[in-house]
């Protein structure tokens, strides 16, 4: 039984990645001739995806111009509060879907005005797990850990952090409410994915802000430079 | 493309499904058996499930004998934690895998003194919506939201609320740092569980402990004299 099952899913989870790797890869296309850098953020439900979001978009210099696609399970809240910014925003609903997939990406292209803007959001679904697994034709993979969540997180789900290509600690501001053990936490990070930017970060203070949002912006103006 | 991507997820889900219902039922008939009452403990990454574990473990009176699986992508740190309290446990990790399924259930239990013990834990992969999805042949689903996590959750991920037999909000100490908004919360779960059992719990302070241990020892009483 349980040997069939895995087999099953083997087979159709490459024959899905395929295809979606595919349509990530013509998104990819569709960003660079847009000229719009993409960041994949994901992180856990809670850890502050729309927070961080937020605190980026107020402290980006005004020759960027941002957009977010919002993927949740259900619901538009999370879209409602960026749109609110005057910031413009598609929301994806999954529907019980547990990540967003490149397809779901192309289909919300449609409404976001992609030549007036040069920086997309796309806020992953809550899930520390399976949105790693999905190329969205995104630049960067933006990895959301919060103090709130424990120091242990990169030991339980090192495939999530493995993929980051940034890290950025969110609720430092709570570090010592919930003990958190920040040396134990590298370490994890260490052991998956050695040479990630890290950042530590609280988007309630502001507090790491500045440092984030100035190596985000130095990542955005290479990749112009090198288009 | 989109819509094959879908179909094959249809199909293939419906036979995962069910031939993991046909494990959990027998998974379900082992454990009546044995007379061991079964809770599959379910939350986002670091919402406390291991906590409100041990500091439900401390709290049951001297003839409830408990037990733990413990589930997690990678690491023993948890079941570590557990065995320290000399607690019978059994870590499953999933290398990869976003939720427990029946069969790892079922593997799990040789490794179980189930004539030994009467409550047994399930703590799922950290992960709010598919775990939901996989019946483990547990008699109860709790789900366990914390205050970190924020209010939106039911409204966000209301697959995993709609599934709970009882959901217990962790880190209510700390209700006032985030801003903790009840009212907006419960009404969120009333929409798609409105009779769902509720407990307010902080697991470092032992807040609201007391009446969420009698509600599990209620029904682990119930189920036996319904045996």
């Amino acid at each position: 039984m349980k040997n069939d099952k895995e087999t099953v899913n083997l087979v159709v989870g490459k024959n899905i990645l395929s295809a979606n790797d595919r349509v990530a890869a013509e998104n990819r296309a569709i960003f660079e001739e847009a000229g719009v850098f993409v960041a994949n953020v994901m992180a856990s439900p809670g850890a502050g995806k729309t927070s961080l979001i937020l605190a980026t978009i107020e402290r980006l210099p005004p020759h960027i111009r941002p957009g977010v696609i919002e993927g949740d399970v259900a619901s538009r809240i999370d879209a409602d509060t960026i749109a609110a910014r005057g910031v413009p925003v598609v929301q994806i609903n999954t529907g019980g879907g547990c990540h967003l997939d490149a397809p779901m990406v192309r289909a919300a292209l449609t409404d976001l005005p992609l030549d007036s803007i040069n920086l997309l959001f796309i806020e992953n679904v809550g899930n520390l797990i399976c949105p790693a697994s999905f190329d969205l034709g995104a630049h960067l993979a933006v990895v959301v850990p919060s103090v709130a969540e424990g120091h242990d997180k990169p030991y339980k789900y090192p495939g999530m952090f493995a993929s980051a290509s940034a890290v950025v600690l969110n609720k430092a501001d709570l570090e010592e409410v919930f003990e958190f053990d920040h040396p134990f936490f590298r370490c994890g990070i260490e052991m998956v994915n050695p040479a990630v930017p890290f950042f530590v970060v609280s988007c309630r203070t502001g507090r790491g802000m500045d440092a984030w949002v100035a190596w985000l912006v130095a990542a955005l103006q290479t990749a112009q430079k090198n288009r």
